[in-house]
């Protein structure tokens, strides 16, 4: 039997202490009902929060992080940049990442796809329609034609991110806009799945088919191989016999 | 006729001042040879460097920009972030951006793609054939089925990138190794080329067929429209009827 | 003055024969008024018809066309596989191909990229929404957020294409679905682009945005240089000095 | 314990009856050496031969295949039209489809990618390097930096494909060419990879390095779950509530 796959469930954890509606929700937080689902799924999860020392991502639980899933909104700006850049390192050697919703504007996000990603919103509590682009692919398993959501704040296009990898969904919402809401790219030996569901104030993470994907996507982004890959490679002998060479274009600055 | 494109040829401009063999080979910098050609190929280039106020790189200067050529190696560090930042929004915003060589390692190019840029290298003076892999592509209007460097530094994989939208060249080296030489991706609405040639021991910069590339990727790189994509747009109101809902998810915190 | 570029649009021109709905709004063929739009937006543009001999695609025309318009729908099966073939090579040496609507199911639209094309639809009049995605590509010229057409036929997801290289534009249904409704590849030294709109019994074809973008995507897919890309090239002697071998695998037939 | 990945090993078998050098190397055909090594390798491999009824391809032998291998190489104009329809439907319903070295040119590699598949081709024994790209993808699992085969025929760029969607191995040649040697595309629910190696005439299906691959690559191309892909499918009702419309555009033919 393989060994569980380890996920850190990471959460900015502000709106559940400052907002009643958003405290009856979630009393402990979305980055316990989330990490539940996926303990009751069959994944090895655990949690870590901005408040933290070293907002709970410290080498030690990096080591142990085989997918990291991130939530954050309304603190983006108080996240370290080099906790920011201690993930991006771990991503490019091999770990997963997965962000929510909201965390299209993190530090993490923007760092590893270098664009903008902005986007349009509105929050009306309208409905919502996830079309399954990918019905093969491992992390719509499960899933039907379409996930609903009846009550959902607004994500809508132009949507500033590198053409996805893989469009696995898009979303139809009730107001008039569409979003690309699961998109996946692959950067160094790391996965990427950038999924929109999970505004705080609607009960998003008690939705068995949003839960489904999450707990798929971990499974689908987990390392195959850990490898590093900063820093250059010095060959010192080519592989070829290579003829030697008396270049010493110094002395003209022109091309012969 | 449409006006001419206009290009700023940023460089580092160390090598050419501290090495006597550069100094001969380009005693006015490697921008100013590359400016050169531009200009004699009916494009509107000028220069800018590191030692320069803001690094040549003022917002005055950039709003005259259409596409910012970089060319860098030992000062990569140097280079202030804020003007990385502003580089990076005016490629968003639609600028070309054109890296060349070890422009790989430069601040610009990892911030754009998100990954470490990594590569193997070996410095014998070898032989590079850049194969042309997109003979219908703007980038390689005149070129024929390859470009032979006689002698090069070798740069071989695994190059960490993301997977480039467009391969344009493939180089082979004597020495045993392969590269993709010629790499596009969009960010924003900013396009970038990634062109391998160019090292300062060389005369690259003075190769026809290298300039010829490079003058094909300004203006494939030119900006269309540019568009500021930075900062979520609220939307009001909802372009379709949304019947009024009276919803308290807080009370029930689980999914009905 | 770079010479105009050349179109043939191509309709099976069946509907405007057959019922007397669509022959009201396209007495002459939508060919006609697709033809019209086109030649007053500076193209060149002619006709081809299924009922002509070799459907109007001779080699003669052919020659003379740097995009083909493909409009399709009742009569797929009557277009021989030979013109097919035919079209397909064009296609694969450089000559753009813009497939509109129910072209989707065209012989050439499933030649070109080897999937099935399927689709789900309803017929009911309603609101389509095309989003663009892509708001700095040559096709999206003029073309603001969205276009919107206040009676479609829909087309939904899951859309059996390979994932597009470029997506330009998805649509939002009033009835709930979403489509991707603008596409581009390349295949061989052409490009091809695929666009949604066009039911025959709406005026689809007289608006504005609708034929904007068919004219843009004209432009876009004309091509470059045309190059032959059928048939293996045997390259007698290699460009490097290698050793003469005596390979006898046969006798041992075991690696050693 | 999951059900083991059943794999058609499928051959044209021709060069195996009628040259000797090759029938020494092969003597049962090159096929059986394949299924042999795939067998040992933990995977449930069968072979089926051109001369076989139905090419040995019945929809029962396709029905227990989760992914077929093709090598072929002079006899492709031999194989019926009507078997390679099926296989393509096949694939895209999610069967996956390995093809090897000169299957570049087979009905159903052209089928499946809608371009010639044309390339360079020289026969002298010569090295080749094929360098791994992919370093964490499933395929090259135990596969280190490179492969390097001591004699091979060479292929070289351009090979006439739609841009792979995974790069994974590159191929460097000792005579001065590159070539795309490992390339991966989805079609439908059906996974293609594209492995260059394996000339008839020389010993390369007994090399572990190539047979490795070759296996990783069937577990990666097998099927997660098989969908029809064929028809359009008709939505008699909309999900949303679309208001009655009273559309006769026919009388006008005009945009209002």
């Amino acid at each position: 039997m393989p060994a569980a796959i380890r996920v850190t469930v990471w959460n900015e954890f502000c709106h559940e202490k400052q907002n009643d509606a958003v405290k009856k929700l979630y009393p402990d937080g979305m980055h316990a009902v989330i990490a539940a689902f996926l303990n009751k799924a069959g994944l090895e999860a655990t949690t870590a929060t901005l408040d933290e020392p070293e907002h709970g991502l410290t080498e030690e639980v990096l080591d142990k992080t085989d997918v990291l899933i991130w939530w954050g909104h309304a603190a983006h700006g108080d996240v370290q940049d080099e906790i920011v850049s201690r993930v991006q390192q771990r991503v490019l050697e091999g770990m997963g990442l997965i962000v929510l919703h909201s965390g299209h504007f993190s530090k993490i996000f923007k760092r590893m796809l270098g664009t903008n990603c902005s986007l349009k919103w509105r929050e009306i509590a309208e409905k919502e329609r996830l079309w399954n682009l990918a019905p093969s692919h491992p992390i719509t398993e499960g899933i039907g034609e379409y996930i609903e959501l009846p009550n959902t704040e607004m994500y809508g296009e132009r949507f500033d991110i590198p053409t996805p990898e893989e469009l696995i969904f898009v979303s139809w919402f009730e107001g008039g806009e569409v979003f690309r809401s699961g998109c996946t790219w692959q950067r160094g030996n790391g996965r990427l799945f950038y999924f929109r569901p999970g505004h705080e104030t609607y009960p998003i993470f008690y939705n068995d088919d949003v839960m489904t994907v999450i707990a798929n996507a971990c499974r689908w982004a987990a390392p195959r191989r850990r490898r590093k890959t900063a820093g250059a490679i010095k060959c010192p002998d080519p592989l070829e016999e290579v003829e030697p060479k008396d270049v010493d274009f110094g002395k003209a600055g022109i091309q012969q």
